[in-house]
């Protein structure tokens, strides 16, 4: 199938992408289009550069259980593609109303250090951390405002999905050697500052970050406070037939 | 002023809170009820006690820029007030809108140690990061998706606010100790996988993290997907001027 095929997309568990791509490009020929939609980028798409075949690799930033593409991400790797051939791929992804947004794998793999490692981690350590500490998830939720249920709605959303493609995607990004080593450092000085009673580490540090992250916060703000109003109104909805 | 007061509510910067109802406490009466706005309890509501008053601590769970306090959650711990002036301030209370969830001043703290402490810190935590990591936030925003747009809104939110208060709120709490070991600890496990480059590790922790959520998992997955499709309207409706 794979060699009568023009066009060939790779759709597999992510931590098994790069051995079924190794096993099966001896069988590439050089007119056909290799595709990937793995979490990484640099893995997949080294492996598909061994054949002669055209290589685009392709992420797209959301789950299978969206309604539709629009305001969707997807990136794209045209690692060696015709420009024309590009283009006309490009249109076609574009025309679901999807962004594309063109990147080295190098470039990917070290964004998605941040957008997926980092913030996954995080969420699973904050899962990790309710869990251990025995936190009756019911009586949290009575305490919380619609923009704490925000961030509890995102805890339980990783957690509804798979295990084995979050744990590949943080397992097999080379950053995040990086991002443990800094969120190690972190907490590092933040216990130091908690035991010492050191409130101006914290004041200092937090003003750092709100400096790095700019007029950002202000437009943050609003566009959360947004989504807080829509918690507040879907519960409403949801608890009308009561 | 405070001596000819039938009620007095303290609502000063979270870090000063305990030494100035410290301070001013003796001239308190005790035909008066003293309330108290802070992010933490044991320790206002403890120095207030010192008083003959009656003493109610509050926290609103919300900032001050809310639109409403439809939806909104107010905990009230009734420490020491005859049951009928407590019910009588209680509808007070609710009639704007809000849930008022009682609690005393340790079942309070400890759930602020999750709902505050755990979720600021790591939201903090991220902003770290990334300031340290020197990432382009404009770039992050490109391949970001509805899902990661949400998650980087809530850091910029975290970070358009007061750095005093969000410091003091994890400084104060008695359980950020327990907090902080716990991150330690997840921490140190994730790096010994990732070197080890042990998928069944991060995979059967999430699994178990999974079952303690319980079916909140697939109930957040719903909320949340409704929520980013919210961000997607929204960036519709801001760009639509453009």
């Amino acid at each position: 199938m794979l060699e009568s095929s023009d066009i060939v997309l790779f759709s597999v568990p992510l931590h098994r992408t790069e051995a079924i791509i190794r096993d099966l490009v001896p069988y590439a020929k050089p007119h056909q289009l290799l595709l990937d939609l793995s979490s990484l980028k640099v893995g997949p798409v080294r492996e598909m550069l061994r054949s002669a075949s055209f290589v685009v690799g392709l992420h797209p930033m959301f789950g299978g259980r969206i309604s539709t593409f629009r305001g969707q991400t997807i990136v794209a790797c045209p690692a060696r593609i015709p420009t024309p051939d590009w283009l006309r791929l490009r249109s076609l992804l574009s025309a679901g109303g999807m962004e594309v947004k063109e990147s080295t794998p190098e470039e990917h793999d070290r964004m998605m250090s941040i957008i997926q490692v980092l913030f996954h981690m995080t969420t699973m350590l904050t899962g990790r951390v309710m869990r251990r500490m025995g936190i009756d998830l019911a009586e949290v939720l009575e305490y919380a405002s619609p923009g704490y249920r925000v961030e509890l709605s995102q805890v339980g959303r990783l957690f509804a999905q798979s295990p084995e493609l979050y744990s590949a995607i943080i397992q097999g990004n080379p950053g995040t050697g990086e991002v443990l080593a800094q969120l190690r450092e972190g907490l590092e000085l933040y216990g130091g500052w908690f035991e010492k009673q050191e409130l101006s580490g914290f004041v200092k540090d937090f003003e750092r970050s709100a400096r790095y992250l700019g007029e950002f916060c202000s437009r943050a703000f609003r566009d959360s406070s947004v989504l807080h109003e829509t918690v507040v109104k879907c519960s409403e909805g949801g608890s009308g037939g009561d």
